[in-house]
């Protein structure tokens, strides 16, 4: 396979069905039954190099061995089939995803360790990398965030399946998105709930008040905030499944005079509120759209309203993985925190709080990569092998990149740049603890 | 005097000696035994019109009065003679504070609040300003901000001498940047002290370990932090003045054995450190210097290290006020937002806490008012009435632009990018008051 059929076998269309959401790659005419060639290991000898000489060993299809040119190595990678190797080399960025959910590469050693590991070696290799083989690492193009295709990519995503995502979220209240750690040792349950509870101080909440919510996932929060607060909420949501469990869950807990769940573009919201919550939406609406975010968070806020916006982040502006966003999160892309400020000064906004939950990202995905690998049994049978492998990659490279700091998590507070009725310091959000008992 | 010969007289070299620091503009020829001329008063209107209608009347030196076109006069402005009226309308930004200072330009009501309402009002109007004018109203050149310009403009602000700034700072330890109001009623003794508890809880200071600060004013955060946390200090600064004044009293105060007070600019910071520190320098550093500053504070901090920067900031990119940054602080710029997490990306770091203390100025500000108010016969003793109402005109407009939102006050808590040893969450800022009792 030459690297010209490789990159037009990497890129087909997305399927749409929650079926065969993850690609699989054509395999054929393997060549298992011979060794490698000497540029085949020269090649994978270079690419380590490259990365930054990581303890890793090569485990080839014939048993073939190929040690770390430095140290003992810490993990082993076994490649099945010379192509396998070729790919890797053409396109390690998105062929170590593709492999592995293929069960053509398999890693020895805990995979998230592996992969933080690896974060690590190339982030400080790349320093000396020269600026062509920067820009070819970086060179993918996202998929484009229009309100048609929006909904294409929240679909490809976020409607798997209402019944994978109970095998391995929280019970509590089915969040998706990074839980707040207040103490080490909370359950999973208790920090998504700590995690509700700080982001409603955060805004200030008050019986009577109205709040709107874009991309409102399973209604989680909308709902707490009912519950807790007596608040009225408006929770915008593109993602079909999600809003039925949203619905459901908000009639059964007899909240439903409080929340409306509006399936609709957050580009629609109408209406001024007292407060704008986006919780894990940020990262799906791309760069280009900023602009018309902020203006959004601008008409629909009232003068003494309070804003926040909880997003995935970088240190500085980089693309998104290029499997995670081709195989799993088509169109995402996290800002960096110089961009995240952009869409506040677009809007005129004034920033009165930033916090970084990058660690508490890593905890959360290790619960549930915790729980998953519990049900992998049970996501199989839903999906099949290769989507179950695609996803604990998705998972364990998810660990690694929030504990490696090449992702962060941030949560901007901000109100109109003239709005005087403000807190006097952010004592009010840690009076009591955030999270629930045991 | 036509609009280019007032940009001449208005743009002099700014003097060197602390007694001639706020420029006085030459009075000759002042006409005043002359009506206004019809299109002097048409100038006026328009003018105020431009500024959105402010609620002001002009009553001119012939008692001669122009009433707002809407509403109701809060505020009259006097203009004791036909130049005043003309430099106020070719330059208004510069020529508001000059001819204050001048005694030609004199205000009933409240100082602080006809500048607050007039920048709300000019912030709204310019909104619908055509492009040329927008440009117009920033059109100045700050000063440079090398190493030896730094140090010029330092000497400008800074070196007006111990006596005077002591006679309207707080009397705990000579804080002339942003006081931490955790209660509204603190003093501002207490608000100050406060500020450098709260400075020293974010940086996570333990006995034993070192600190760098960059800009140390009069020494008194590294005293507070010697004497309440047990950690050597470096302390560098550039103004001769403050720094024997911080020397002396570390000596006093029986510190010395654990500060050294660095007579040098910050660009000079030898070593490494657990902590990295600047509380209202950043405002002097000039955007041109952020790449350098970035590499400064990488290479100084420790790989586990924290990093603070508390400086003035914006919203948005925004010239310093024209007046402000030529008579009061040379080649002062205070970043946006955005601006100020450039920093952090051109180092690489992960941002940890970003806390908006904007009406905190205000209030520090106000009660530096109140007793600058109270001691200005000493301070036309030590200089002249000129000087004091140039620094009354200062303090009213820095109070009103952070009332208004035209500025903000910044803390920024950062870390390398790869650091994992961070706090758990931030309610050790919380857990005791940050300020003495009264």
């Amino acid at each position: 396979m030459n690297q010209s059929t490789a990159h037009k076998t990497d890129t087909p269309e997305q399927p749409a069905s929650p079926q065969a959401h993850v690609l699989k790659l054509p395999i054929e005419n393997l060549q298992v039954d011979r060794g490698p060639r000497s540029y085949e290991i020269w090649l994978v000898t270079k690419l380590m190099r490259m990365a930054g000489s990581p303890p890793v060993r090569f485990n080839l299809w014939n048993n073939n061995v190929i040690e770390p040119e430095q140290g003992e190595a810490r993990f082993t990678i076994h490649l099945a089939d010379p192509k396998a190797l070729r790919s890797l080399v053409a396109n390690p960025n998105l062929a170590f995803g593709d492999l592995y959910s293929a069960g053509r590469l398999t890693v020895e050693g805990d995979l998230a360790e592996l992969m933080e590991t690896l974060y690590r070696s190339v982030h400080r290799a790349r320093q000396r990398w020269p600026r062509w083989l920067d820009a070819l690492w970086r060179n993918h193009n996202p998929r484009p965030t229009g309100v048609s295709e929006a909904r294409e990519n929240i679909h490809h995503h976020y409607d798997l399946g209402n019944e994978f995502y109970r095998l391995w979220l929280d019970n509590a209240e089915m969040q998706y998105t990074c839980a707040y750690y207040e103490r080490e040792d909370l359950s999973l349950e208790q920090a998504q709930l700590a995690k509700l509870e700080h982001v409603c101080r955060k805004l200030r909440l008050r019986p009577g008040m109205t709040v709107v919510e874009a991309g409102c996932g399973w209604g989680g929060l909308a709902r707490y905030m009912a519950r807790h607060y007596g608040v009225k909420v408006h929770a915008y949501n593109i993602s079909k499944e999600q809003l039925a469990y949203a619905r459901a869950e908000a009639e059964r807990q007899q909240l439903d005079h409080l929340i409306e769940y509006v399936e609709d573009d957050y580009r629609n919201i109408q209406g001024q509120y007292d407060a704008f919550v986006s919780i894990g939406m940020l990262e799906h609406v791309g760069k280009e759209n900023y602009p018309a975010l902020a203006a959004l968070i601008r008409r629909s806020l009232k003068p003494d309203g309070i804003a926040l916006l909880h997003s995935i982040g970088r240190n500085r502006p980089m693309l998104m993985n290029a499997w995670i966003e081709k195989r799993i999160f088509p169109g995402a892309y996290p800002p960096s925190i110089g961009e995240f400020m952009e869409i506040c000064e677009l809007g005129d906004f004034s920033v009165l709080d930033v916090e970084n939950l990058r660690l508490h990202y890593a905890r959360t995905l290790s619960h549930w990569m915790d729980r998953f690998t519990a049900r992998e049994t049970e996501v199989t049978a839903l999906y099949d092998q290769h989507f179950t492998r695609a996803w604990r990659m998705y998972l364990a490279g998810s660990i690694a990149a929030f504990r490696a700091g090449s992702l962060q998590l941030f949560q901007v507070v901000f109100t109109h740049g003239d709005n005087n009725r403000l807190p006097q310091n952010r004592q009010h959000l840690y009076t009591f603890p955030a999270a629930p008992e045991a």
